[in-house]
């Protein structure tokens, strides 16, 4: 079994432990890499997080999540940019690796997702001088696109790349294969992911068949029909040597189960996504 | 109110009415054209299906559906090949427009979506000669993602453009707005499909927020969030001027109410997608 290379979205463990048990328990499974989440932080504290994090001597993947740009008005726009601030913060209080973006849908009562993406756009701007001083790279997570609506409309790795490049040399790109193992341009994107230097973050999880709920039925690695090794060795291909990071948002199955059987599963899984 | 250029894909009353029923539902609404199910037809027989068509003087704009081709092995894919050429005789006896095709997803067990994708491409190839031969046009159906698993492995315009020009002028595609509207890159291949005069079925329902299942809580128009009226403008800048097909599943909702109720909806909701 190997645990190096791993690490563990805290979310697949929401229902079982706070952010200190997550990651005491992610220590004694010899796990050394942890991406938590903001609430999951805030119901602890950024200070007893942050001693947690550095007592276990974990490295922080990411911080899920900024974003959620687009709003009905200027405020609530501006909201955003200020919550994702003090995002910034969080994350780099923690040493993070980067910030996770899910970058939000449509503002209420809206039908134009063309408006959605380009406040989205004007949010990173807005964003980016902070979080350049800050040092953490933003990472731009393409979603599925049955969350265009509701979570993200940025829903392709060519669309988050493509936002990136005008981004500039700070925003990358999240590449969970939970929302993009359908897409037939998914290999040259991670190809051009690799090229441009793009890669911040690698998630995993699985597509179960059947899917019973939009957001909470995700599979654990091994269990769905997405082809693991296939897209890993793509991401090697491509450079990327950062961590894999579990990520499984799971109601009714995993959430339900003994965190620490659920660590277990993940690095036994983590395993078998290594072809070789 | 406007009738004219109105399609009812029979799936939106399933549960109110057989396919007899439903077309002199139709016919008593002053719509001129539907498009039914096979099992609809099935279930009336087809020379019924087809008597109840030409009493109502109905214009066929498709069958739904053909396709379901990948299989685990080549008995599998034979009998697939088999039942699509039913198919393209009942849409032939029907005189629809076209047979619409939803290719189907990952046989069980695999995860290979690039090997499904090409057992798509070939049974549309066994296929053709004997859709050329009875004159039925296919029109392969991109689903949304969500359903790349299990119904169909070719999920963006672009993907069933690039596979209809690999298999010639016969085939063409069904742009169903439900599958689609997220794609950021949807009015330049909607332009593309108009080119290259592939638009053989133009389907239109509405994307809820929240979506509370996979397959079945699909929208009426104007109770979602996709924008209707733009989509349209870009089909018609494309030169289509066949049917819109209204085509809804949703058990909990549509499926529920009377059928009258729900042809009149359709009218009042489709006369509304025209933004002129």
């Amino acid at each position: 079994m190997r645990t190096e290379g791993l690490s563990i979205n805290l979310a697949t463990v929401r229902q079982q432990w706070n952010l200190v048990e997550a990651v005491e328990a992610c220590a004694r499974h010899g796990i050394t890499c942890v991406d938590p989440w903001r609430d999951q932080i805030a119901a602890v504290g950024l200070d007893t997080a942050v001693k947690a994090i550095k007592d276990n001597g974990m490295r922080v993947s990411g911080v899920c999540r900024g974003g959620m740009f687009p709003a009905a008005d200027a405020a609530g726009r501006q909201a955003a940019i200020d919550d994702n601030k003090r995002a910034v913060d969080e994350a780099a209080a923690l040493g993070a690796d980067c910030l996770v973006l899910v970058v939000g849908g449509l503002p209420k009562g809206s039908r134009d997702i063309g408006a959605a993406r380009q406040m989205v756009l004007d949010g990173i701007v807005a964003l980016l001088p902070h979080a350049r001083a800050s040092k953490v790279p933003l990472a731009i997570e393409p979603l599925h696109p049955m969350y265009a609506g509701d979570r993200a409309c940025v829903n392709t790795l060519k669309q988050a790349l493509d936002m990136a490049g005008q981004l500039g040399d700070d925003v990358g790109v999240a590449i969970d294969v939970y929302h993009l193992w359908w897409d037939p341009d998914l290999e040259a994107q991670i190809a051009r992911a690799g090229r441009e230097k793009r890669i911040l973050g690698y998630h995993i999880c699985d597509w179960l068949v059947p899917t019973k709920d939009l957001l909470l039925d995700r599979g654990m690695p091994g269990d769905g029909v997405i082809d693991l090794p296939r897209i890993r060795g793509w991401i090697e291909k491509a450079g990327y040597k950062g961590p894999t990071e579990i990520e499984i948002f799971s109601a009714k199955d995993w959430w339900t189960r003994p965190g620490d059987e659920v660590l277990k599963t993940c690095i036994e899984r983590y395993s078998a996504t290594f072809s070789s």
